[in-house]
């Protein structure tokens, strides 16, 4: 048992509470008491107390939707439109990507993402069973399963061959505390509306969550409106794939009638400023989302085009984002921006019952972030802190389910240098690889 | 004399080369040599060497546009429009300035700035000279001096009192490398335009730089066409105080007559996203600014809107920003944001001479970034890595005129524990003076 003090405890709770003299109490995984130190002390004689000045405890943040091993590919193709992205990506895929490397190049985003205070990820790309291992070795909870990108992948797995190996995959690992298992259709425009109904009825079967990139860039707009009649999101609905188990990851261009369907569908929506901004892709009608009650998460996208795995950078850039394009200074305030990358995203990925606040019962995914520096003094308010002024590099201190995987901005489970090491090593083999 | 090696060398010269296997010959305050490594080492074996293996060698960053004591404003009014921030910052901001203060919250905003690559900054503020002994004791440039906003300020010196001080001032600083006296007319709302014409004759009597907010949002446009006829740039330009030697922070709304304006007057602007975009300002025209080959740099504004001195976040906001708003991602590509961070900014300053690239006869202005990191590799472009995935952490060694001020991420010649605690002990004092 451990007692975590810091100055302030930002709970994302319902009320947005914010304790300061306060305590958390962790029994094996989990939350077990939250409320004043000297309480928990005299309660826990003998507990071991983790105590940090000038620190503010927080939940892990939730990346609600990337790419984990792309972290190979970060940098190769900036400053271009998506088609020219994907003319100099996309062959280095079809080279490079086996199970091995996607596990080192997923190593690598896992203690990057610890390293930033992120403690969960919803991942979508290939070979799943890679993808966990390496961020079991991390720490890093990860959420992820089989996706389907229209033809048989590096896996070299295809057609219903792949719907068998997906449905085998999904049964062995049903849903527990921080797990669920997903289902990664890409996109409207990649599958025909029956292999997304197929994958729609395959994902209700095993109450997996549907994970699927939806109206992220007006190209893609026209392209399925040409194919199908319908706009992306309005086929979902249509082919019966929206619902409270669907991540909609981008959801930059939603019709009005779109967006009424995805509140009432109660259907997520993983926003990904970083990445809609660098693609030019648009800038998503989040402030509505939220106001209508819409669960909304903060995510990365791959570090191929955002181009890193930080949540305190898509903090900011959701706070500034829609001030500047609105005008309005007062839309997405701290508190709603720092909900989004902790409860929202636990919302968005089916997990809200176990992580993304601290709240007793819930799994220990906590981070602790100095403040006590140049930049983030004075703190008037630690929320706007954190939102406006702290970063990944004030990352102290992070727990994943109550096991402590960052200590003192260090590793604790892997030596990040030979990660580090690792990741930097694919770089020869990706160029080599890419599309001139 | 030292040699300071990296694994690149971002030279931000007019070619934007960037070298390998290269190294930086530093004696005194002035760079006498560029070039391969093992030829500096044969010209110069008595040399110390300073070799950075996995870091780039960058000129430091310039600040184009800050208020450096506002960090003790900081989080003090976040999530409001402008008028209600003023309505909280103006008060306390009343009662709580004097030199001590200024030079305590300056002193911290000056090591949160080397800390994070900055090594030159453009400042308006109260107690000019409170502000460059605060700089000096940490080692960061500063330019700034006299400051107009209407009335006698906290320094309790007004009208034509005000104008001798200021001459007198400037009079006593001249230009010399890396320094450029500096006179900062508020803005053409609170100043009338027979005062803007006297500090303009007052700058050109003493060949001082012109720092002014111009165009920030579109209240200033209709308060200033209410009260004068004219918008604020034009009204500038009819009151002749546009020209190379002016800095218009903000310049965000000009338009099309105006832009010509600036451009053929080679007035310099600082861009400052995050300030922009967190109050709702709008978006400034920099792609077409620097495509009619305006000088432009980058500017944080200071901490009480922006939140941070932060030129890292800085780049990836202008970066990211211009891309989403306009729907084209290949418009302000990573070479031009680091050159607006650099050598844009030492243009604006009118410094060009002295600072702003890694260039023979100029001032050792060097920052060293430490790119092997998680969250950085692989490195395919040093410039690309520098502007989308590095970061002020990432920040390890720090020379401003040849001395090492930062070394191993940790200041050199001041404590940065004791400077953030002064900071921090203004909390209270700036809380109790703020409006509610």
């Amino acid at each position: 048992m451990q007692i975590i003090s810091a100055d302030w405890i930002v709970t994302s709770d319902a009320e947005d509470t914010v304790l300061t003299g306060s305590g958390v109490v962790v029994e094996g995984s989990t939350i077990v008491q939250v409320g004043p130190l000297q309480e928990l002390r005299t309660a826990h004689p003998d507990a071991e107390l983790v105590d940090l000045p000038g620190h503010v405890l927080m939940p892990g943040l939730v990346n609600s939707h990337t790419h984990l091993a792309m972290t190979m590919f970060r940098g190769l193709a900036d400053d271009r439109d998506l088609q020219q992205f994907l003319q100099r990506v996309v062959p280095a895929e079809a080279v490079v990507l086996d199970a091995e490397r996607v596990g080192t190049a997923t190593r690598a985003a896992a203690v990057e993402s610890l390293l930033g205070g992120v403690t969960t990820a919803l991942d979508m790309y290939f070979f799943p069973d890679a993808v966990i291992d390496a961020c079991d070795s991390t720490g890093l909870r990860v959420i992820t399963g089989p996706t389907f990108f229209g033809g048989p992948g590096p896996e070299g797995v295809g057609g219903q061959e792949r719907m068998d190996w997906a449905e085998q995959w999904l049964a062995d690992r049903p849903a527990r505390p921080g797990w669920r298992p997903v289902v990664g259709p890409h996109s409207t425009y990649l599958l025909a509306p029956d292999e997304l109904v197929a994958i729609g009825e395959l994902a209700a079967r095993h109450d997996a969550t549907i994970h699927i990139h939806a109206a992220e860039n007006s190209g893609e707009i026209d392209t399925v409106v040409a194919a199908h009649g319908d706009r992306p999101v309005a086929l979902l609905a249509r082919l019966g794939l929206l619902g409270p188990r669907t991540v909609l990851a981008h959801a930059v261009h939603l019709d009005d009638e779109e967006l009424r369907q995805v509140v009432s569908t109660r259907t997520a929506c993983a926003h990904c400023p970083a990445s809609n901004m660098k693609l030019g892709s648009g800038v998503a009608r989040v402030p509505e989302l939220l106001a209508a009650g819409a669960p909304v998460g903060l995510g990365t996208d791959g570090a191929a085009s955002s181009n890193d795995l930080d949540l305190f950078t898509a903090m900011r850039l959701a706070a500034l984002v829609h001030k500047g394009v609105s005008g309005d200074a007062t839309v997405l305030p701290a508190t709603a921006v720092l909900r989004a990358a902790t409860i929202g995203g636990a919302v968005a990925l089916g997990l809200e019952e176990s992580i993304g606040s601290i709240e007793v019962g819930k799994l220990a995914d906590l981070v602790a972030v100095d403040l006590d520096r140049p930049h983030t003094q004075p703190v008037f308010d630690p929320v706007s802190t954190l939102v406006y002024a702290a970063g990944r590099g004030d990352v102290r201190h992070v727990w994943v389910g109550g096991r402590r995987v960052v200590r003192g901005a260090t590793t604790c489970l892997v030596d990040t240098a030979e990660v580090t090491a690792g990741l930097a090593a694919l770089r020869d083999v990706v160029l080599a690889a890419a599309g001139s």
